[in-house]
């Protein structure tokens, strides 16, 4: 391995040598069994003392990372075992319905996964998201996470919102639900701070004109700065729009988010474990850092929302909105046009399938600062609804038996498409967006920071040992008083 | 200002302090004039002693970033002029012709330049990529770049060979596409170290197939382990793959990059002045580091290169990779289908314009490892193709009186289309996709590391002080013995 030593550095010498030697053995460029190279070798061609090289490795070995052979010979240890890390469950078996297969959707991602499971699973598998080594800045005891999401077809919803009003602030939405889809992700693994973010634009400039160009720039910038302003340290590093009116119709909306973070401080999903409470914070309703009535629909499902709930007359008027090659009885079905209002709302149809995603960066912030090792888990419930959880964790029976009552929204999607209970979990929140474990000792202590917001929250379940005899993770949740059950 | 001190911090206290006021003052928390807290409530608050904060304070004073006042009193230090800061110049005027903008393509991007032009310029403006301060790890000597991009409507091209084909590989390029789109752009600030890359796909399910798919993710680990050893340190932290029928009718393929960077070693614009000598390095050819011909397309321009080179057996079959509002008469109507030969070249026209756009980025971490120091500017010429230059730089007359003969594609692209030279300047990088500009006496030595590699490379041109009486850049371009002119 190469040494690179810098005079210039803050660090003194011996720790960028223990670090560069320590990161090497964490990435792989030092393997278990190879030689250190000398202490004399090593201060000679850099110029430094023995005393100096040898102050280095004999931190290593204290740690463990190096062990000492006869005559100051260094070589590296063999690892015992991994801390934290147990065999990533990225499979999912259960079958979407024939309706968002048609769509050309999938709400298990099977193929997806399929293709992403031969890669590595970085330096904790099993979290929320991929965390690596910190290539970023080369310490041993960091590690980085850079995590891609957006709107997803929510932003055909802004077009269509555009398209008859004539108002393009409604794309100030569709940034936060970009961001959101990202940052709310991060919080799984503990991730709320000095988190940098860069958002790029596929549009169609002759659907999506320069106003509405405009709106959502200015959207990203002004949701950021409120997020700052509610204590969750965001930033801005810059975007990239692209004109592609061959790859779409109307708008992609995407984002990207890194951090760098202490290896020490990530939670993981290991300690989902048997035995805790399952706390639920409500995706819709009111909370005071949101003006207005929230839906609760977020960011997933939302293909499926738009054409089970908005009616033929869509499919007439904005033909870039969709695929031509879905069925037509799939492509806007529904009973609705965005004006109307929603059954037992005060929002109307287009207000809540617009009603952006509620981010909950700042309650976590918030536990995480008052009681950090109260909490064992953190789950966003996006892509797979409901059954997310039962990625995480190993040997763990998830049993839901408290859920929220469902926000109109999802019982007026479920109503028009004919969906089954069993496959609107599957795909939507119905009810709470994010799951916090802990202890049933420290359910109070949680709620009563949660609540401090205005959010509803409540213990929805709990988890209990395994029942299957491969001991797989699997899910009870109760629909009224109908028990349905999932496994991966 | 709240400080964050912790005794686990591999820097000492002092240094914690002072790197935490001195970011403060580089975000804006602090501003000028503003007191520091006293060394004597520090040091309570903390349970320092007083000598460990005067210790930080007086290296901030001794480094300029604060003042002392009577009495042991510090205050943030008013600015003196940021060096190395200078207007950007971020606007385009040329319009682009009625035929890419019929295609719903600007090549000027007008458009997106008034949206973003309102925004923070980072920490170095007038650089090829924006900077920002360290925001992920909040070290006031370090800065942050995050940079998102994409292979752009190259996807189509490559989706057109495997429906023709029924070959999936040719994915693997436009992985690369999307890739070198980002780093090469880094490499012209200087980033060619410690990159974390993360990939977006957005796709058609129907159209785009899990066997794609794994292409394209299976290409994306294959060019980044490529990259690796050839002496470029970037590493993949993961990605997202979207199921968005309704907004695609083929796939995006998307990548952001992110790199922390000493302030000290980024390349900025500023540097780019007149008596200059401009080494281009060519896009097409052969390079020791790639495999066959490159016919040198890169990955901007591919709309029009697409539409003006195929013919309308393609609109007929592949209704899906146009916008159907495009005039008819502007969808696909060249002359040749994807097997046909490009006149002047072994390459068939379909390889041509999938040739996988050629990374600089061996050369120029060669480059910056050997001479560093003669390099005074780089420049990617991305959108915007040969007139890319006269964002970067002040007072300066671009002279481009050596280019290199343009290749067969780009020459047969002015054919099918009828296309000015003029224009074509403007979209197509017609021959060297990086120019590095260096004093006239660096030329040898570094047309020496660059043609180590095999690529062709060679002085094509020089900078003069501007002769437009506002001072502003612009450029003379000959082609043939005829002088193009151009100016933002």
């Amino acid at each position: 391995m190469k040494l690179e030593i810098s005079s210039e550095s803050k660090h003194p010498v011996y720790r960028q040598i223990a670090d560069q030697v320590h990161f090497a053995v964490n990435t792989g460029s030092l393997n278990p069994g190879d030689k250190l190279p000398s202490l004399r070798d090593v201060a000679t061609a850099h110029g430094l003392a023995v005393n100096t090289v040898a102050k280095a490795y004999r931190e290593l070995a204290a740690k463990g990372v190096v062990v000492v052979r006869d005559r100051s010979a260094y070589e590296v240890a063999k690892p015992k075992g991994k801390a934290g890390a147990h065999a990533a469950k990225a499979k999912a078996d259960f079958g979407p319905s024939g309706r968002y297969a048609a769509r050309g959707v999938s709400a298990s991602k099977t193929e997806v996964h399929a293709a992403v499971d031969k890669l590595d699973q970085g330096v904790f598998p099993g979290s929320f998201c991929k965390l690596t080594e910190d290539y970023l800045t080369g310490d041993p005891d960091l590690c980085n996470v850079i995590h891609a999401d957006g709107s997803g077809t929510k932003s055909i919803l802004g077009y269509l919102h555009y398209r008859e009003t004539g108002d393009p602030s409604v794309f100030a939405g569709i940034a936060q639900d970009s961001i959101v889809m990202n940052i709310d992700d991060l919080l799984c693994i503990g991730a709320t701070n000095r988190i940098l973010l860069s958002s790029t634009v596929n549009r169609n400039a002759r659907q999506f004109p320069a106003e509405a160009l405009a709106a959502l720039i200015e959207g990203t910038e002004a949701f950021l700065a409120k997020l700052r302003g509610l204590g969750v340290d965001i930033h801005s590093g810059g975007g990239e729009t692209a004109d592609v009116g061959d790859l779409t119709g109307t708008v992609t909306v995407d984002s990207c988010a890194v951090a760098v973070m202490r290896k020490a401080d990530v939670i993981t999903g290991a300690n989902i474990k048997p035995g805790l409470a399952i706390i639920g914070i409500a995706s819709g309703g009111t909370c005071d850092y949101e003006e207005g009535e929230n839906s609760g629909i977020g960011s997933n499902g939302l293909t499926s929302a738009r054409h089970d709930l908005l009616s033929p007359y869509y499919r007439k008027k904005f033909p870039e909105t969709y695929d031509p090659n879905t069925p037509k009885k799939l492509v806007y079905c529904g009973p609705y046009r965005m004006k109307d209002k929603l059954p037992g709302s005060s929002l109307t149809v287009g207000q809540a399938l617009l009603s952006p995603t509620r981010t909950y960066a700042p309650v976590v912030t918030e536990i995480l600062r008052q009681k950090r090792s109260a909490v064992k888990g953190i789950v966003h419930c996006s892509g797979g609804g409901q059954t997310k959880c039962l990625r995480f964790g190993n040997g763990v029976h998830f049993i839901k038996d408290r859920l929220m009552k469902p926000p109109p929204i999802f019982r007026a999607i479920q109503k028009a498409s004919g969906t089954t209970p069993k496959e609107m979990y599957q795909v939507y929140n119905m009810g709470h967006r994010l799951e916090v474990y802990c202890k049933p000792a420290d359910t109070k202590a949680l709620l009563k920071i949660i609540r401090g917001f205005g959010l509803e929250a409540d213990i929805i379940g709990q988890t209990v040992k395994t029942e299957r005899k491969d001991g797989g993770n699997h899910l009870t949740l109760m629909h009224g008083k109908k028990a349905l059950k999932y496994a991966l």
